[in-house]
């Protein structure tokens, strides 16, 4: 645990962790009080978002490449996977969908756009492995058209029945699942030389792997915990902020719960080590639409009130299909100026702008 | 008729023609059953349309390259046309629609997806030339215009007149005629050099021009009967296979025509020539858009009970579109490997899964 | 004076200047000629239109790289603004929506399409700065999204309130001028190297500048004059074309503005030189999405009679869009032939012959 207590001296993110038993004590003591423990449970998953992230990346340093990718690949979103089964236990769907729908949308164009930013203010011009971006895209694609087609189909005058939509989400999920793990052996296994620049190195030391182990399941109680009082509380403090539902779900949910990948991205950038940060803004946003979304519509069948489908609010489409248009533009020559990162900065405000002002019901 | 007889022996797929007096048999002694027409039709077509395109090639072959051209490029896609032109003179416009939709979306997602699949199955990274992929992709871009300009102008609120209609369909159809003859011009004249190693050599010796002819006419009025046999069946038998109408046109119709093609396709990419797999998926494709359904468009006023329009249902527009960016995507590069493939029949699967799933009365 | 007295000399187009004071003249003997004076003011704008452009060139030449640029960047479309400015001040908001998407999609697809083909016809394929043109596709794509989210949020099934889309439109005017000003400080400081062979020079001689500033000061209004003239008369004239109001607003308003640029982009496509094409007919369209459309939202708060949002009729937004993509996919290879601009010319005419066709009542 040494190098837990190391770790958290030189990382003053990590002293958020403080804050930890004071969203249980209040939960305890004012159940009430959601603009309170909204705050406070955004605080604390910040830095046990951080914590798992380094965890599970240590797992997969010392468990070999295959092994580590598929772990990564897996886990690498465990924080947005927490708090959407959160959600979907108390039958939130329109959290969940908002929650998985703005993960990409801030993945593709806030996080990636951002390293952009801050690496072209520092760099003339940064170039990057545009294999991998393709890759990422081209999976993102897929997710845009399996959830355009049920919308696109529902968007037809007469009504389709729920039986329908409920059969065509789990199809379209088990081909999401299938077409992620090919990707995975693509890009791990047989055309692993076309991915070799990408060095998804952690910045810091491994720690050993009990250390890990240890810490990936205390955390992942801790998270699971702290995301249940943030789904309570966050509808209740949005009218307080005044926030729309829509807002918060596709926004602020996203951000908090993409935190430590942030770090992450745009520490790569700062060090000109772009590679890096397409490859966690883009893998995670791909990870989210081919593994956590068909996994939160299968476990609904199992975990949930009632299942939940992958029909998704129109404008929820309209703005998955900006993400993945604007990258796949964006990343088509593997070059990256600042100008870039606005751009895709800017699109991400238009989003932003146009759900906080949404009014009521609008979602 | 020796070259036919010697073809036949050595193409197993040909054997199929002994089905053919089969079809017209039961056709007469029992026209109720359906289910039994149906299948019977299916599997005479095959080898009808192998003959029909080996015998086209053959015309080809011997009338020099630009007439050679002109002729593949006009009565390549003569199966479908026959078939479309039977559903056309029944007044079944939905059935003509969806068959038209549907071989575009096929040969642009499934006939190459699957090509780029057992090419990349044998092949590390397969190259092709992608500039004559690239017209490809922006003629259907451009008929992809054509098909959404009247759906989107219809999803107004108003009433649209069917006067209107058809009056811009007729006109939309007589641009998509000229700009595919200019496309001609272009690749075969002014710029061929560019187009220079697409060597759409068939691989078969041709036939001389005698039997070539003689087949090419025989095999057109049979295929003329089978298909009307097919169109007049399908729906009954689609019940009968719990399939919908949408599924059936769609999908069934549009793979049973492009059998032939997909033959051709599927063995160049098997031989490393994936240029020729790119040229009949996307140029047939393309021809199909540009040349196929606007020329049904004007046949309609002669042979059809009314005129048809291009005012195609929305989730066929979607689905056509999908198809354009995904081969606008995906041939940007000029390379291709197993997974490629894989993503492209994965977004064919969403597709079909959807039709399949859709209940009655989607359409 | 001397200098503008011989460019009249020497130019066939100022000739039609001496139009001018008949607009003014029929204008005041017979206000109800609706039909004349409609094409009196379309033949007095084109010259004006000319000499604008010439002047603001002139005072941008005189004044240094970085002050010329902006005067440029904002006075390019002086005619569309102004023309704008008067649709606006009569309250015409269908109008000014109408020519300002028209715009965009003229100067993307006809402008440039016709110089493509223009210059394809002489030389068999050109070459030109692809960064130039990448930035300018952004710069679209991005406006392309502010106009679709309105409309894609307004098309969902719930009502929505005024209030909401007002806020949204000045929102999203101020974001996209702000995008504007930094893809200015972009392509002229930071990074002008990349755009270096873009060489936008005047093909004559610049004048002195107090000619020009006189020019630009006594033309201006002159052409705000003949503006409202041919706005007020342009709606009743259509009826007796029998042309409908929204092919008046989207074709004919946004090819009499831009006139005079595109007589420069086709003798820029004439001399090989086509990046100066590309400059003008991109860059054009890029200034209308970013500067001039939403500088028109602002000041509606201040002239209009009512304030103007920025949503869009969907069938303008579905054209922008095309517009968008196909200058997209087309400048991706920074090549050009003949069939290229014939592509683009046929989206374009396309286009037109819906909106020709539309009945009364569909815009």
């Amino acid at each position: 645990m040494n190098h837990l207590w190391q770790e958290i001296r030189h990382n003053p993110i990590l002293w958020l962790l403080a804050l930890v038993p004071f969203v249980f004590a209040a939960k305890m003591t004012s159940p009430e009080a959601h603009t309170l423990l909204f705050l406070l449970a955004v605080l604390a998953i910040i830095p046990l978002a951080t914590l798992l992230s380094h965890a599970t990346e240590s797992v997969a340093a010392k468990t070999g490449d295959a092994v580590g990718g598929l772990l990564n690949a897996t886990l690498g979103n465990l924080t947005e996977l927490i708090i959407a089964l959160a959600a979907l236990r108390l039958g939130q769907f329109t959290l969940v969908k908002a929650s998985v729908a703005g993960a990409i949308v801030a993945n593709t164009l806030f996080m990636l756009g951002a390293s952009f930013l801050l690496g072209g203010l520092k760099y003339h011009i940064q170039d990057y492995n545009r294999v991998n971006a393709r890759l990422q895209t081209s999976l993102l694609f897929l997710a845009t058209v399996a959830l355009i087609i049920p919308s696109a189909v529902a968007s037809a005058d007469y009504e389709v029945p729920s039986e329908f939509m409920q059969k065509l989400s789990v199809g379209l999920s088990v081909v999401l699942i299938i077409v992620y793990g090919l990707g995975l052996v693509f890009s791990l296994k047989s055309h692993s030389e076309l991915f070799g620049s990408t060095e998804e190195a952690s910045q810091e030391q491994p720690w050993p792997l009990n250390v890990a182990l240890v810490t990936l399941a205390g955390v992942t109680v801790l998270v699971a915990l702290v995301s249940e009082i943030f789904v309570e509380s966050v509808q209740e403090a949005a009218v307080t902020f005044g926030m729309t539902a829509a807002f918060v779900g596709f926004i602020v949910v996203a951000l908090v719960g993409g935190a430590a990948e942030m770090a992450s991205a745009f520490s790569g950038a700062r060090k000109n080590r772009l590679d890096l940060s397409v490859g966690i803004a883009l893998g995670s946003a791909a990870q989210i639409a081919l593994f956590v979304a068909p996994v939160l519509v299968l476990l609904s069948y199992v975990i949930g009130p009632s299942p939940m489908d992958l029909q998704f609010w129109p404008g929820a489409v309209v703005m998955v299909l900006i993400a993945t248009m604007t990258a796949t533009i964006v990343t088509n020559g593997g070059h990256s100026t600042w100008f870039v990162g606005v751009l895709m900065l800017m699109v991400y405000l238009i989003l932003a702008m146009t759900l906080y002002l949404l009014p009521p019901g609008g979602q």
